[in-house]
């Protein structure tokens, strides 16, 4: 008998810990993903904010499986499933399975708000982030050369929307960037001309967390120089200024999107349920119905718990991809696998310099016994020696010097059109 | 009396050496440059080969010049000199100068081969160097699932033309990345269908050196599994392959120039003497004739030494950047500066691991002492504490586990075009 083909589109966080699980088994063993590596999005926003270079929360996908028997893996764009004929349709051919795990992951969602889709910048690709740094520096370039006292804090003010972990980590980043780094570099900028601004459509920041955090994370913003607008929703955007619900402007040529987000797009043939943001419901056992040989992870995967869907974030995809992983190979032995049960590790963010807040096993914590915490787990989950020493170098050279050297503008053009 | 206003156009090795000299003394300082860093170009090429993150190499002009008093730096592309009205011409306007530095530097000559300027690849800019590695990776990527074995030798053959330090470098590095780390992340690739060709219109490479040293480094090279054609000149490419002067063609998807560089376009008004590869003539002092307060320095200035130019390489561009800030110093205080004299402290090449050739001075060096000098010495040039660590630590990671980890494609096409 020949060994099962077993495919994993996707390789963010599902898609790697499926991968891992599956290393060394007795399977035919296809990894697919439209980059050659494994990105750690949770510090995508460091590198928005010239925090890391991007090469420190990336890593190469053939240094990972080099030493693994009977795999393979195909840079390629994943465009949809054949559930019925067994393959994947992608940009480099149609790849037959046995068994797949899809783990496609997720992409912005705009809410059809098209001026927002077109001018906003979003954090899910290292281009993106890229993007985002260079037209932040590029701003305060322009503003200390710009005589017009309208026109220059148009270039100084930059709106993030969305008050979950992304838009707070990042608006205390670009906070600190700004105090700590540019208004030393830019003596013509006063700091009382720049803002930012963080939009929130719900009644407080970080609406996972429980309420003694979120105020603390509030306050603490707010005490850092950020201004928080609660039950805002931005509507519309020109490049040049953001629409408010209720035809308010804020004059800013800076938008950072990361109010929501939605399955990746794929087609699957035949269609299957979907769930709310384009999510595949899903079974029990994380399989499509009637497709048991089918697994869906992740963001993609929309997997209930208590009469709610799972949130789309990194542990719910490692976990699913590790289950999806287990289960594939107790059905490929005839057994049949457990349903998935999700453990909640908890939840945390960062907000600044020694300040942090999380959440875990009914325990709160603040300050900065939750920031030297949320700095030693990202360690730990980041992937690489070598990138854990570069981060680490990167985080202590910041402490100490209060000085971010990644402050490099490497293109004065948006490049991440270019990504195919 | 008010200060007198000194432009430094240009933040390579020469305007960054004449900022350095003039940071602190009693002028109005404004500097200018196309990117906000300044880059070390001499290892552009292990960025392109993935042995560095761009970061490594490229340092934030204003974290150097943000003590400076009087000093200013203006993000900007220069395009031309108004000579008579004392102007620089810049995207971000006219500057007006009373001493003006230009230290433009050069850009590659393709010598009028418009197919080789169109599809080959050069090192001049940090994003040409990471289209490059994004472009080699991208090259194994294809061949590991590519059947025909013609097509897979197209894209598994580099083509380098240019025997100087640049190419013969960029030839070792590629090598090493091929046979250490890609032979391990491809294995259905074999290293006997991967091809490197140096190809050199002289007959030896590094013609700069001494004969025992350029045979040194050939033999190198060739035990390396290099192919060296000495004699050979490259007249076009077409993307799929290279055309050799009598007609031959070298079926490959791949070509590096680093076979020449003239000066950077720049607009003078009214027009001045040019010598070769279009570098403003100089006199002793390095300014044009009738115009004792424009000096000319680095690549873009053409200073006679021996009857013969002086080279366009980074410790002339330096030497002179500092000569121009002493002797326009000189000048403001009515003295006359001594003409300029360049001090040859020798020239070196590193060709693969533990094996570089040096001159210094009548002595010649080759292997691992040549080496270990050349490590040092862009260790000790290259601008800022972090830097320096950042790249010791990818070297010496590189040495002991054969691995270089930046080998990342962070986008399918090529970047380049964007730039500005």
């Amino acid at each position: 008998m020949s060994k099962k083909r077993v495919v994993i589109a996707g390789m963010g966080f599902g898609g790697l810990s499926a991968a891992k699980a599956l290393a060394g088994s007795d399977v035919e063993l296809t990894m697919m993903d439209r980059n050659n590596y494994h990105l750690f999005q949770p510090l995508l926003y460091q590198v928005a904010t010239a925090g890391l270079e991007e090469e420190a929360i990336a890593y190469p996908i053939r240094a990972l499986t080099r030493n693994w028997k009977s795999a393979t893996f195909l840079l390629s764009d994943i465009s949809g499933v054949d559930l019925d004929s067994k393959l994947v349709i992608t940009d480099a051919g149609e790849v037959p399975y046995d068994y797949l795990i899809v783990a496609a992951g997720s992409r912005t969602n705009f809410f059809g708000l098209q001026s927002v889709a077109k001018y906003a910048f979003d954090l899910k690709r290292l281009d993106q982030a890229e993007d985002m740094r260079n037209h932040i520096l590029l701003m305060f370039e322009e503003a200390s050369r710009e005589p017009d006292s309208e026109k220059r804090s148009a270039l100084l003010t930059f709106v993030i929307v969305g008050g979950g972990p992304t838009g707070v980590e990042f608006a205390g980043a670009l906070r600190e960037l700004i105090v700590y780094v540019l208004s030393q570099d830019y003596p013509l900028i006063s700091l009382s001309e720049t803002r930012i601004i963080l939009v929130e459509a719900a009644d407080s920041i970080l609406t996972a967390m429980p309420e003694k955090l979120r105020n603390y994370a509030h306050k603490k913003l707010v005490a850092m120089g950020v201004e928080v607008m609660l039950e805002t929703r931005v509507v519309g955007a020109s490049g040049e200024s953001v629409e408010l619900y209720g035809g308010d402007l804020i004059t800013s040529h800076t938008l950072l999107w990361s109010a929501g987000v939605a399955a990746a797009q794929l087609d699957v043939k035949p269609q299957v349920e979907r769930g709310a943001a384009g999510r595949i419901v899903v079974q029990p056992d994380l399989t499509i119905k009637g497709y048991p040989d089918v697994f869906i992870v992740g963001d993609m995967g929309c997997c209930m718990s208590g009469g709610l869907p799972l949130p789309m974030m990194a542990p719910v995809a490692s976990q699913q991809g590790a289950y999806a992983a287990g289960a594939l190979l107790k059905r490929l032995h005839g057994d049949e696998p457990e349903p998935f049960h999700y453990f909640d590790k908890g939840a945390m963010a960062t907000i600044g310099r020694s300040s942090a807040v999380a959440t875990a096993a009914g325990f709160n914590l603040s300050g900065y016994i939750a920031w030297a915490a949320w700095l030693l787990l990202h360690l730990y989950y980041l992937i690489g020696f070598r990138n854990r020493l570069v981060v680490m170098m990167n985080w202590t050279y910041a402490y100490w010097f209060q000085e971010r050297q990644v402050r490099l503008i490497t293109a004065k053009k948006r490049r991440a059109a270019l990504i195919q």
